[in-house]
């Protein structure tokens, strides 16, 4: 805890991805609201099948879903989400000719089936 | 919002998974539930490591989570399963020695703190 | 239902992930929760873009989804997530210099607007 997937449509291609999830990360040690840096685990995938809506046009999407242990204030929940849209937005500039939408989800893990172990190697 | 994702396993070799989801989007346009066709991204993986169950025999699955801002009916929410369930029954026949099992999941994203930008191009 | 989704990131090279599906499979047919071995519906994918924290130095995760149709008890659920890290830790030994986390994340799947269908061939 936390997961964060990153989904995008691979028409994005000046993303660096490996760059986006360590400013994203950085955001949420920014936050304040986890304990060890070491607990953010984030991924991400390029899809090559996506369509968004019906209509004809070059479309591109870069959704964040970040999954968080319930508990936590909807006031808190915001302040996230907020600021890792601002993230998306530095790592995703505007193109001329691309309709792109960018959008941070927060949702939460049931925290009491959730089960961890770690293997400090 | 709403976001899509279609799942399947890699066995569903002649699966156009461009044209069904554009067939996907069209039945949630449909709907009239989402107000632009554009707020509709969805994408689609096939899947290479999968199991269905432990019993031998070739098995394949499909299985799209739909997820829609929270706030909708029951009875929106069913409809909305049915039909794309329905889109999926017509994109995948069934195959002689081939156990497929279709499936639609509808869920909901918290809606307050969802955060969205649109950048038009 | 019910739907496993394993997620991990690829330095854990070793991993024989079909291997795992089928353990993790035999751990859900072995709770007795399910009625058909068949229902289950477990995929797995390697993600190349991962990043575990913000600190420096080899960290891997591997992360189980599980979504079951709501009603279960939270301790099903707590039995059902014990069962499944366990087949974690087995088949994910502890590496030298390398950080590894397990978790197992259990979440309902709304009960009523599911559908599906199957195929037998």
């Amino acid at each position: 805890m936390p997961h964060l997937n990153l989904e995008y449509s691979d028409n994005l291609r000046e993303l660096n991805v490996d760059v986006l999830l360590l400013r994203l990360n950085h955001a949420l040690v920014g936050s304040g609201q986890f304990a060890d840096e070491a607990d953010i685990k984030s991924r991400a995938e390029a899809f090559k099948h996506y369509r968004v809506g019906t209509a004809p046009g070059e479309r591109a999407f870069a959704h964040v879903r970040l999954a968080i242990l319930s508990g936590r204030s909807l006031e808190v929940k915001t302040q996230l989400s907020t600021s890792l849209l601002d993230v998306l937005r530095d790592a995703i500039p505007e193109q001329p000719g691309l309709d792109i939408q960018l959008c941070v989800e927060v949702l939460d893990i049931d925290r009491e089936p959730y089960a961890k172990a770690r293997l400090p190697g």
